[in-house]
């Protein structure tokens, strides 16, 4: 496979959806709560169709996953699928805190081999093809070299509410890295989680509910930023899998040791 | 006094120091953790000299209240005082995730009355003065519209870790507040995270460890943004008292009967 070309394929896809984010994020604020719900449905769905036609038209035997439209089946069995967000981040898209992208991974025989993750309210371009490093705005990034788990800063992300059984998935796991480490953030977007591993900015990532479509790009360029990605309880990753773990690789260990499924 | 000119006054100093603030965050990626945090040192206290002296030239007969400097008195026991954080987000700023500000407060008898909090690495200034409305780059700000608390996007943050005794402030009313929202965000920037209730991306906020420099200049951006400042248990707004609940009006009492000081 030509993982350059379809690297560039993924690029312009990605930033084609992208200026569309960020064109429909600028209209007027005056718009209501449930104006903002249409808006996100829009661009969700608009998105989804520029992402899903280009990608169409330069790799014609390729399969598509997508977050709206689900499956569309390649023509053999062993052909590469596009796994598609076209809006991670859309509860901060909905009351517009600038902190969402469009997420795009190229997964052969389940494993990412391409990465796209494009956040155009920060500016930030992420990708990443196997064996060819990692990149933000064409810099090579490295995820951190830090050593001291009390001194990092990590990420991980809720399932969205209410929960009415008072019951907070991930609220215990929360507690005990925690009370371990410097800090945990919870910025809002998975698979911008992810390349903030891949650039040194967190530590490490974990979360327990996250879909193919979240993590494909992201796992890509933590991969090849230097770090690790794997699923819970050692298992390997699989984007299917809704349990994620990555890391610096220094710490992979530990936050593995103190995460649970159920925590 | 005259408002308007201290709103300008404060300002300017945070944009040299926001200025500062950016310069110095582009620093080569290869400083080590151990740099990072002679860096952050050095940001601190350069940002503070740079605000103290630009304020003190203009308003000499102010007093100032600084994280890395304390207290220096005005002349007289009923001036205005400058409450200033010269880098808020500074876990994020030593990491490089790019959600960090400048912050001033300028206090009077205890009550904010001109606030700036300026973002250089998002390019966000925002800023407010009594009876003169709130405003993100020049453009009038107000707090969400959102009536319905199931459907609310909050902020809160934590104290930094590690926490040796295992007990997690604030994660009781973290899990309380996220099973009857949507979702919770912890971004990382207390000044931040009030201004991003006064231009309604987050529909609330609370935290229970923070600094009088911390809330002082957000607290006015929020008020005159339309929302409602409060502490703990129907307490008014003060800002020697660490516990802060800040939102658009419509949740206050709700989400004050769900925080507790202990929680």
């Amino acid at each position: 496979m030509d993982l350059e070309r379809n690297l560039n394929i993924a690029r312009a896809a990605a930033r084609l959806a992208a200026q569309n984010l960020k064109r429909l994020w600028d209209v007027p604020r005056s718009v209501t709560i449930k104006g903002d719900e249409s808006l996100l449905t829009q661009i969700d769905a608009e998105n989804e169709r520029i992402l899903s036609e280009y990608l169409a038209s330069e790799t014609p035997d390729f399969g598509f996953l997508g977050e709206e439209t689900g499956i569309h089946a390649a023509k053999t069995s062993d052909a590469p699928y596009w796994y598609v967000d076209p809006v991670d981040g859309t509860s901060n898209m909905v009351h517009r805190f600038p902190w969402a992208c469009v997420s795009i991974g190229l997964v052969v025989s389940g494993k990412p081999v391409v990465g796209v993750v494009n956040n155009p309210m920060q500016g930030h371009e992420f990708y990443a093809a196997e064996g060819m490093g990692a990149f933000l705005n064409d810099s090579p990034i490295h995820v951190s070299k830090n050593t001291a788990f009390e001194r990092a800063l990590l990420a991980t992300g809720f399932p969205v509410g209410p929960h009415p059984s008072g019951v907070f998935p991930n609220l215990k796991n929360f507690g005990a890295v925690s009370v371990r480490t410097h800090s945990v953030r919870r910025p809002g977007s998975a698979a911008l989680d992810l390349c903030a591993v891949a650039c040194g900015w967190f530590d490490g990532f974990w979360e327990i509910n996250l879909k193919p479509w979240d993590t494909a790009g992201g796992t890509i360029i933590v991969r090849e930023a230097g770090g690790i990605v794997t699923g819970f309880d050692g298992d390997a990753y699989d984007p299917h899998v809704p349990y994620i773990i990555a890391t610096n690789g220094v710490f992979h260990q530990t936050l593995s040791d103190i995460v649970k499924k159920d925590g």
